[in-house]
């Protein structure tokens, strides 16, 4: 395979040196992507793949302890890019986990929260209150977020999580939710795989300008799995056009990182090193 | 089950007379609901139970003989209120089986060819490519279908459709393609279980007016099967705030039938008389 990337670099996973570290440099590796590869080889794994930075999980961190997880990565030189997740603002016990979520965002360096926002309640059908409660929550998360530090970054699924995962459909529904508050404070996340379908994500995205705080790319394959939800593929096995998205970002405003975040049974049955050269290559041939 | 209808029937499938006939007056059954009940019996089953209306399907109205199954209909004094379906217009030989389909829906009495748009083309990313062939292929469809007396509908699939089925995903996008065309010429299908979760709907609906060339009704369930296209329900055992659908689409100025569309593995392993009175307990209680 040979990438195609900014510095031109022929094999990302053997490419070494200045050029590679250029190429890489707004890469980030979601630690999902390689779902079962504990922490600390997971950070190994990054630095000697010359990887700038890492998306963490509240589990995985959890089962590490937060401190320690902090220390780990920081004394790897990784940047947190962000935390995955906090949200589920339509369950009852979202007040105390999200206030935990951010404490835990700020306590590993993470400049984003993310968050998705719960479905609709047990029974109910009322997209239109579950909305509500989820700007609700939000408004009342944010004070706490701005004195930690953290913005919170509200991700907008495909339509077909919103009826048990996110009722936050659409990135212009994710705007007219973060446009009440500060930029610095509340913004939205980017997901290729949940956005690519609109016809009016390119549009939503130039209105998003600095709103962008995170922008998270894998591809979409058919068929999808029972559940749909571990049926992503690694960047360029599918049909998404990543580069004009990643390029749509570009354009609004946004300079940070672009995180490979892929949940996919398949993928996960690989080992992470494996998984990691996979992402580095996908990432310079069709997103850089 | 008590029914709760407009004509106040105790039981559907028991309700006789006068009030039975107003309360199932828009009821329209579509076959796929029933998907393995042989045509004359979904036929003898819907003269038997009331239905005054039915929605039919290409292949098994080839498989029986489109005279036969126009001349069963008709002598059964049911309307056909749909046929699905057309498109698949990025498909090679879309133009041929287009064109069959119109004379099929002409000759059958149905007054609206359902149109599914089709995916992307093997291997294609480019989406916006594929949505400006449908536009293209509706306005070469269109004369064809005036002369036949026949209203193309178009069709949004939910967004998980977009890949391998349907590039129109939004109500809104079908009435981009179809505010081109005179209303009785080119409409839209507003189908319940592919739009819900869009918090545009309502407002599209109210632009579509004059439009709405078909209203479809199932409810969404989770999770998901493989491939997603089995796995909706009967109206009422899902989320979907139905009655309040099928109001926006009244006070849009719709007054044409509601047809009962299940694509459910569980719903067609059961007999299909039993899966009709279930589709009419289902409607009267959650949309009439």
């Amino acid at each position: 395979m040979t990438a195609v990337g900014p510095a031109g670099a022929a094999d990302p996973a053997g490419a070494v040196g200045p050029r590679r570290a250029d190429a890489l440099r707004r890469f980030s590796f979601n630690q999902a992507t390689a779902q079962h590869w504990p922490l600390p080889e997971v950070v190994a794994g990054c630095v000697e793949a010359g990887v700038p930075g890492i998306g963490l999980w509240r589990e995985p961190v959890a089962a590490h302890g937060l401190a320690r997880a902090a220390g780990l990565v920081r004394d790897a030189g990784l940047a947190v890019t962000s935390l995955c997740r906090g949200g589920f603002f339509t369950a009852d016990d979202w007040r105390d986990d999200n206030l935990r979520a951010v404490e835990e965002a700020a306590a590993l360096g993470a400049p984003v929260l993310v968050l998705v926002s719960g479905g609709l309640p047990p029974g109910s059908r009322d997209v239109d209150d579950a909305r509500r409660r989820v700007a609700d929550a939000i408004a009342e998360l944010a004070p706490h977020a701005a004195a930690a530090g953290v913005t919170l970054a509200i991700e907008p699924l495909h339509p077909m999580f919103c009826a048990d995962r996110c009722v936050v459909s659409t990135l212009g529904q994710a705007l007219d939710i973060a446009e009440r508050f500060d930029p610095g404070v509340v913004g939205v996340v980017v997901d290729a795989y949940h956005v690519w379908w609109d016809d009016t994500v390119y549009a939503q995205i130039a209105r998003a300008g600095a709103r962008i705080a995170a922008f998270q790319v894998c591809d979409w394959v058919t068929p999808l799995p029972e559940g749909v939800l571990l049926g992503r593929a690694l960047p360029g096995d599918g049909c998404i056009e990543l580069r004009r998205l990643r390029e749509a970002v570009d354009a609004a405003g946004y300079t940070g990182p672009v995180e490979v975040e892929v949940f996919s049974a398949e993928v996960w049955a690989r080992p992470g090193r494996e998984v990691l050269d996979a992402s580095l290559a996908g990432y310079l041939r069709h997103v850089a």
